[in-house]
């Protein structure tokens, strides 16, 4: 950590500074310069708070060198973590997963008719919202456990494991006896209430980027849900909000790298809520594949115009087999494939 | 609601689309232009989908005229709302409502002693965290009871109400037992769980708005919890996210008048979480009550510099007696007085 | 253009609306709803100021349907168009355009050096800054006319076409007479003196996108050098700026598909200056092929660690060339390939 | 400035890096850490560039501690800085300065009527663009010189002195002759040859903030002027773009404080174009006055439904007096009054 204080700084306030964090068992190095003088602090610095040490009149800057995370981070865990679904592997040089499927769950029929059409597309995953944060709560607000039971029915079926959407501590007992994989929403990032309940799920996680978080607070987010044992998480961005109005969000692919750089976990891109627009999902499909992302998680439905939520940014079936195709050939010239629907 | 629709679209699509919402009890009138088409739809709207009809491979755009939100509209409900808390009233023409306290409460003795001070520097009510949402796992996470039991013990010595943030439905209990206004913060805005279940307390909301979060979102949130039963929401703005890191947010100020036209519900200012500097947060509590906010909500410390948390944004007890005596200066421009704590 | 009045505009009101759009020759459409009433105006509303209309005080909102560029839109020029630089084609299904060179061009004998290694790991075309935008006035403002200088004799050795940026109308003839592509900068997107001086210039223009720039914008800025005769226009994504500080921008390249479906025009990627960190650049020129983009523009330097500027950003030959050649599998996945420097 | 350098970064490159900088003249200390070591620089580092340093491979991050700008730097400059227009004194104690005028000048008799009817409000300057950057090539451009001259006239009848936007290096003479105040807009804020060039006029520069520059690229914009040679800089800031819709940008108010804390320079607000909306400039206006800025920048036409440009944020006449006269109470609780125009 390095401070900065303000010129003309008394020497027995710098003193003080110094005093009290050698207190803290840290090791303090004092740098004068011409304008500023600046202190290094070495040791563990994990407990300083930033906007506590900021409080000092004195102080100008304080500037944190050591990332905030461990468990997450690459420097303590060089390998790739691989997370496994049900057999299916995430992260590291496995094949790329792509999940398909409704936006919400609409019923048993229709749910089963799409699990199909995703498998036979190529997807060998199904996603489904049975719980939906909506804006609106006038909005449909999604079939509760009658459409995880529907996910249920399709799994059985289909063998294709599913990914749902967790809202609230209530129904962890729901999730961990009959989802897949749980997916903790954009809105929720940060509802840190949450994340430690999931922390203590066996349950592999797919965490959402927020819509307005950094990259810092996205890992820092996976660190709580690590933090409480649970280390399956799979990153997931699903676009930004910026001033660009024209997609709905603003898809961020530099995050693919960089959360390969910076910790362990796999990452897996959904271009649909990302670009709102069904028209820019091949592309952006071909795009995260390229980039190096592990997985796509894509809106699929057999009848997007008769959707009850989100037809404007899902895929016919077709488009979706199209879109697989496209993927596979781009993985290969990364070294990768792209993973089969299990039998 | 208005949808437009592509050039050369067929005449047998166009009237598939007048057929759908006609069938939904809508009048839809079509306006043919040169480039595109365009339909009107008049009658109750709030249940359509947008994103639906945007899946329509012939659609081009859907634009919503009228609000998403009705018992928040100012449109449906002309009279201010004017919210009470222990007989402080908050919203109309009432006194500025000043709030102070820490950031965290850190224990019985400097609570009460810094409520002490806020009451002596004339604000008219106690904030506190007692659950404390926090970036990192390592973080002090607040008090949890002990903390609100703290506040209590506060309240008793100076009639001053508290007001603290609730982050989970397990609490609600305690919060509808001890707490005076139930902080929902800036990363639960949209934990909609969370809405529905303060919905249905019998305590005042204050809602803050979310880093990233229109201002019809924002609105749409307080719907929720009067949608639930309860109508005595307090907005409060508290920065948003955007480039700028000079500031920890950007405070958006010409949020008072635009919730003042379009809602009937009272709003509030937190210009030490917006600005995230002590030294900025007497100039922008000035300008909120210039710009005709119901009160301010300021994090007081009697020693920020060894505050457990967010020190760098707070006051001591003399700046904020200061700050109040400006703000009551300005507040009478406006024909509003500041409200005097009770005895 | 759509117009809602407010509920209760008087109906002499609503009259005068009516009046004053059919006196400018539109046809006017009336639609009453229950809170609102909406007028459609069909005809030639290019030339109507929305922020007008929207003073009249019963007026709540103005939509805008049509586009407001004409020569740039697809609607009305269907076919790519193809931009040819000394032979060397843009656009359509032409083969990828791979641009490299330094940031700023730094003398003979290193911009030689450097137009050599592009060329050899299969770039096309060499960009180099003579002229350069800078925050400080203290840093280094480019060599002038000795940089273009510079970056000719390259052309001369290596047959490589040179994109160069112009800041100012003063630089006109020089560019007109030495430079192959005149490159507008991020910063001067809405210089709009210059867009119209360079409307007039006969050489291709590459028009950044602004750090904070719509679509419509960036469009609204080719339209202006399109209107003054020039129609060779290529599109450049180089990142926007958004909440996110770890990439120095955040590339957008959902524009990619985009801009190939609102205009005729061809679009290339800057990875380098969207991300600042050449560690990044690799991934995201892969990402930004697959999206679809015509080109690429990276920055190149033997010797980055010892460049004049941007070094941060800047690959080393091999690291080109290994660029090159993924982005080239990755074009034949989409059925084009890269395009081989002429001899 | 402190660099951070990776774990394990071999002896011999910590090294070359001391050495590298020391053979610069600057002081090197190296702090070594757990994860990192880091290095502070003492002595002039403005010519060295950040990028090219981060080129290192080795290098983790890069900070600067001291700001880069130093003549608008209140470090290095105390007092502040008062600019004279015609005997107006801006910043400081002095009263405050209000602009007021129409967005566009439509020609010599609305343009006497304005300022008429801005000097019977209160107004003490006037306002006007003759030079209008704007989105589209189709829309009106203004009047020019023409529209100057029609100034003139104004000024003459009234006494106020005069604002207007330049727009491009060849209008310098004429801005020099005419104009009191040379406004440079958002779209130019980095159009640094235009910076340069206004550097070496003598008159007083009002400069804009661009739509999504830091507060840091503004500073430096208005030391490029001040390192010109003109150091009568007034910054104006009017809105920053976010993903907020509602309003046309978002106001910044913080920046009043923070500009006084860390230039010298005066500080105006534009309520107008920061929110778009006649209805939010009276509330905005007081706000900034509250927060200590020197004066605000104020649309004002006589007819604004008929105004050729921007009537949405117009305001007219008796509402400009309204806001003046609640500015000058605001104001007053400051310790300041308004400026009363000349006679």
């Amino acid at each position: 950590m390095i401070i900065s204080t303000k010129r003309g700084t008394p020497q027995e306030e710098l003193q003080k500074i110094i005093s009290e964090f050698e207190s803290q068992g840290l090791e303090v190095t004092l740098i004068r310069g011409t304008d500023y003088n600046v202190f290094g602090l070495v040791g563990d610095t994990t407990k300083i708070n930033e906007k506590v040490v900021a409080a000092n009149p004195w102080v100008d800057s304080v500037t944190r060198v050591s990332a905030p995370y461990k468990k997450a981070n690459r420097l303590f865990h060089e390998a790739d973590t691989i997370v496994d679904v049900n057999g299916i592997k995430i992260g590291g040089n496995e094949p790329l997963v792509i999940i398909g499927g409704p936006c919400s769950v609409e019923g048993d029929e229709s749910t089963m008719k799409i699990a199909q059409a995703v498998k036979a597309a190529g997807g060998c995953m199904l996603r489904g919202g049975a719980y939906k944060p909506r804006t609106s709560p006038y909005a449909f607000q999604g079939l509760g456990t009658e459409g995880i039971l529907a996910m249920v029915k399709a799994r059985e079926a289909t063998g294709l494991p599913i990914v749902s959407e967790l809202m609230s501590e209530d129904k962890i007992d729901e999730f961990e006896e009959y989802v897949d994989v749980v997916q903790i929403g954009a809105r929720n990032m940060q509802n840190f209430q949450l994340l430690k309940a999931v922390g203590k799920m066996k349950k592999p996680v797919l965490l959402k980027r927020g819509l307005a978080n950094t990259i810092e607070e996205w890992i820092m987010s996976a660190e709580y849900i690590m933090a409480g044992g649970n280390e399956n998480v799979i990153f997931c961005e699903r676009g930004i909000r910026t001033f660009e109005k024209y997609t709905r969000n603003t898809l961020d692919l530099s995050v693919v790298p960089i959360i390969k750089q910076k910790t362990h976990l796999p990452i897996i891109i959904d271009p649909s809520h990302a670009t709102g627009d069904w028209r820019l999902v091949e592309s952006m499909s071909r795009a995260a594949v390229a980039a190096g992302a592990d997985g796509l998680i894509i809106e699929v439905h057999t009848d997007p115009e008769h959707a009850w939520s989100d037809g404007a940014q899902t895929l016919k079936p077709d488009k979706f087999r199209e879109t697989i195709d496209q993927c596979r050939q781009i993985a290969q010239v990364l070294g990768r494939g792209v993973r089969q629907p299990l039998d």
